[in-house]
């Protein structure tokens, strides 16, 4: 793999031109967030729907930040982490760019555009983009499941970017620049990451249940109707549990050969768990839906094929000592520990640790013990408005920028 | 078994006087409460500690119930529910009962008592009354694990009081009236209940992995602080775990001969799954507060020893057709239906959920599928107020009138 | 007034049929909830929009009460309080009912219609209604500010009904049978019952401060997104301090000669503090949406016109003798007690208290003291779905029929 | 009163020590938090209760703020703003420090101490360190209504701190460096700074009504049972009205000659609305807890003296324009706007906007209208935990000094 992908420059990037789409959505306002201070990325479109179309950002919005909209600069911060623009300075505001519609056309400007569009106006617009020659990193789920679209965790399987070439090639015409590359549901982002630390310690796992308790930002804006949840548990979340069992296997899969190909050309695929790939991994999902705010709880359990599997005390160095090529390579929104392990019997907690020591680009793990039934169980806890969702997107196209494949 | 307990007499039972340990706190509230309706039962007698002694239980009590204790009577409630006393009757109030302390000699009257009291002071009181020769029903920890003490989930393992005669016997000198009976801890109850109507069914389960997410009032008055779990979930609950893969073991277990007998006499004891018992059954628990008032709520994963196991149409059909001995014998408190089955996809919930339709003596499961490392997976809803504390040991203290342990 | 209002017959009434118009909502299930218990009315039909019509009622509705659907009967339930359907027997269930579009033509056996419509679908169907002459009892806003429909709390000023006469008239052509009365806002009703019972007392007053800290489920399914009211407090509820400051003024000011009367009719109008009516009253309110799930509390300091004005201890006694005419009447939903006055410094408390004894028919009224600014102060709650809306439309109709004026 | 005062040296203050007491509870932890990234104070030592004393500050405490305690500093941070202390570096941490004991032996080497002592403890402990001439900033609630000790809120009277010289003078023996000096209630700080904004503008306020909804936060650790706020509103909190309204009036009063002198000497004493002072001001408050983590909401209503009043955007003008002394001298922890105005008529809102642009040390208005029965109302949102509280110490610290108060 490692060698279809251009090393990285040793220079810093210059200023990369973003745009985002869905920029009035619950993610969209994060993607906005986020990159208003980014060392490389500025901010140059922002795409809505039709309703939005023409007006100023501020006036299309019902922003839900805590950081007041008025403070939000257009990113490409040189230096030292700088949250709030100098509101004497000529620099640009967010609160003042005119909403375009979502087609490529208007973002002719961006060499990457980011997607928090819904998953219904989604297909056809990063499709569209894509075809356009504009790289799209998306949230959306729509091609999650897309045989030539690497579905990635950027602290997991960056590798996986791997497959772009493939994804351009099959296109027709063959693209040399446009591609999709997704993040996965913010519930399987969460407890992937331990899962991944883990099997690169111990070699694979055999078996995960996996009952989560999911924070009401998940579900967006309006979202979750306060009389269904405030003082309650709603046990079910639409095709939540699916997408955890079914992301799972395509995240830590690795790729591998394909045994059909058309046309004569040789193909890879994702490892799901065929005949020649990684040893087969079942996993088991119950999804809650509780009255949170942000930052998914989820009461993990699991086997290894490792007879016998390592202790709770080898299971937490592991946990610690997990590094990855993210934050290697220098991706600026990389955490410096990509998971915090907690030894106090009652936390990680959402409330008081969901944004961590790493503004929510790292995942927390608690209460590391034997499992009676299968062989270890933990508590993770993850942001997922950040590595849940929005940061996810952003590492992945740093990760892209730092090897090459963005240019 | 069935020879060691006297069948019920046809005819009504008399009205039976009975006291409460522990009145004031929130457990000792609800007996009451929940005896004041009742058709056999009538309070006597109210215990707690030095503090309120000598008082009238209305400036003794802390009262937060949401039946204003003003319109609480005592009981033995003649014909259809009556929820309230009849104000202008010269009938007994609750409200003016005079404290009294948790001693055997100032509830002589008292033919049941039941203890609400905290663990700290249960260990000696209920002794003492034990010794006296007066019933104790307990919803305390103290002898849950006393290899004498039956610990009882009326709708699970009613038939352990037959453990009563050697408690009984053991004893020196040895009682006539006198036992202690324990029901278990909320979070144990709510979700044995299904287990025991699959085995019922099925044949022994194999293993159990099993989420809670609890609700505050299980933890008493003041209980959990506000800013620990107010837009929180907290993933540790004290010795919780522990009390849940215990005593499940015990509820399940049968009754058997047991190996080691002093002075030549032969013992029963309970079936901790020792060799020539019941299959092995492990389980595995993971618990967690959540920020809801009443109602605990458990993602429960089985596997069962019959392979190939029951399909998911089939566990909802056993869980719908699980009767109890209680319910056949006509005791007053139990549940018409012991399991209320939702085949809505987001049900049962605790906040519409958890008083069912019978004031929380019964439990409700939902969301009955297929789980993809073990056999079956499904939601249990529980009270834990009701059927997780108070009402359970009136049910037990029901059983044992009307099979003649209680005269 | 008492000359227009036929005197009620000495007899029980006869079954009554009704209606229930937006029978899918918020409001709707809750008039559903409280007919399918009452001793008159028995529920006929239910209509709903173009999306529900024909199918069962069941499979239209998302229900909400904790009360399941599936124990809800028809109504006109004899003799004691029953609030579950016998499920043996063949007595209808609203389940089954096939929900009817919301025209005249399909409730012509209604004797009265209930509407917990949507402001924006109230206007014109409940014209049309009313231009067939079936009497229309509205949960909704549009009409409340005509000048010819009356605005009735029915602890209040239910002799308000004696516009309806008036109001037929000016109907063209006609009507016999047919009119509209509404019921007010929620938090207008909640605190508007104490006025009443001090202005009676007392005489007038002549202003009042209220701050509203409003329940969730005052704005229905799905309302307040979550994302914005847990751990939350919005200082704002569109259109509602209007309300409140406009409706109080019609609810508490009398009936008045009309100055200006066409085609040289007199007529009568509501004293909206004319020349010549009642002493002024200002009102000025503030409202807030809090993460409760029902009850309005509202904190009111009030001036009165008599000085010196009454004493906490004389407002006290004032609230607790109140004694309406619809109780002296033997409305069957009227509570026993207007006014619930707690002496505890911490209570009512909506949690607690919403209810009261009263299934929420009553206010809760506490912390009765002096204020330094105005001259008394207390705080009220109000069960937001029953006082504050369906139970206030059936209080107003029970009133109608003792009456006469639906026949 | 500027006579009284030393001018503040022109040159940066040097690194001053300070020490906290009561460094375990929830206010502690907050000033802790505070003084680790501030420019000038130096955390010198902890105080805690006996049964703390001794222990390294980490194992002493339930550490509850969101930032990790590991990354605590001991403050006198150069330079910009920097949040956490470098790991690697040989800095001091506050986890490491040995708490001590409340005596002023223990503190011999601060030049200022913080106390967020309960009020049980704080009355004997204060006073010991004054006569030990140690200067204390206190947040307890003890010696606000000495008549000799100023009750300071940064943002609106720090020119009362002129009466430290006749606290020390009528000490006995007098002294020369030891002081006390107490910042008010949460809720009252949060409404009188709007408040003096306006007397500042349009001259004196003749009566306020304030209606608070306040945060859990406010009422430290344990402190509120969640089974008493989830989903509810309290009306009550013990004494808190009484403070506002007497708070309020030593806050907004002067300074002025004293009718009573004993030996001759001529006083001063704060206008409490005396003869000779400012005009009068009734205040009335309603004090409610409700289900928020941090900030109080406060609905305000006022009238003005001047007649005719000032316009709602008058008000809202004077209000943005508010600037104080302790920010036109300097203080590091003074906010850059004193009062945030909003124009969106549903904002601010405690989840969102609590801690501003400011982080807390501003108050946020909004909503600002006119009253039907007073002349303005508002709602104001302030941080209890930081302007309501520590914050607020720390300021009245940072005056002293930049006034040669403090050396």
């Amino acid at each position: 793999m490692s060698s279809k992908i251009t090393p990285a420059a040793v220079s810093l990037p210059k200023k990369i031109k973003v745009g985002v789409l869905g920029a009035t959505g619950t993610v969209g306002q994060r993607f906005i967030t986020l990159l208003s201070e980014h060392p490389w990325f500025i901010i140059e479109a922002l795409g809505a729907s039709e309703r939005s179309k023409g007006k100023k950002y501020i006036e299309a919005v019902k922003w839900k930040q805590t950081i007041p909209l008025s403070g939000i600069g257009l990113g490409g911060v040189d230096g030292a982490i700088s949250s709030t623009i100098d509101l004497h300075s000529d620099e640009g505001r967010v609160a003042d760019l005119i909403v375009r519609g979502c087609t490529p056309e208007e973002f002719q400007n961006c060499q990457i555009v980011f997607s928090g569009l819904d998953a219904d106006a989604a297909g056809e617009i990063e499709s569209a983009f894509r075809s356009s020659d504009i790289p799209v990193f998306s949230n959306a789920k729509n091609y999650r499941r897309d045989p030539h679209v690497p579905l990635i965790v950027p602290l997991v399987n960056p590798s996986h970017l791997s497959m772009i070439s493939q994804q351009q090639r099959l296109h027709s015409p063959p693209l040399s620049k446009g591609f999709i590359v997704t993040n996965a549901n913010c519930s399987t982002t969460g407890y992937v990451i331990p899962l991944a630390a883990l099997e690169k310690a111990f070699g694979p796992i055999e078996s995960v249940l996996v009952t989560t308790m999911q924070a009401i930002s998940g579900a967006g804006y309006p979202g979750v109707p306060s009389l269904d949840i405030l003082g309650n548990v709603v046990p079910y979340i639409g095709g939540e549990e699916e997408k955890i069992e079914w992301e799972t296997l395509k995240i830590l899969g690795g790729i591998i050969d394909s045994d059909t190909n058309h046309e004569g050309t040789p193909l890879k695929t994702f490892d799901m768990h065929q005949a020649g790939g990684r040893p087969s991994l079942r996993v088991s999902a119950s999804c809650n839906r509780v009255p949170v705010i942000d930052g998914h709880m989820e009461c993990v359990s699991l086997r290894f094929h490792r007879r016998p599997p390592p202790s709770p005390q080898q299971v937490r160095e592991a946990l610690r000592a997990f590094h990855t090529e993210i934050q290697s390579l220098g991706c600026p929104s990389a955490p410096r520990k990509a998971i915090e392990v907690f030894e106090e019997p009652d936390r990680p907690q959402p409330r008081l640790d969901v944004k961590g020591t790493h503004n929510g680009a790292a995942v927390s793990v608690g209460r590391i013990r034997q499992c009676q039934v299968l062989d270890i169980k933990f508590v993770v806890l993850s942001d997922n408005v950040s590595i849940g969702a929005a940061t996810s997107s952003i590492m992945n196209a740093e990760y892209a920028v730092l090897k090459g494949i963005v240019s």
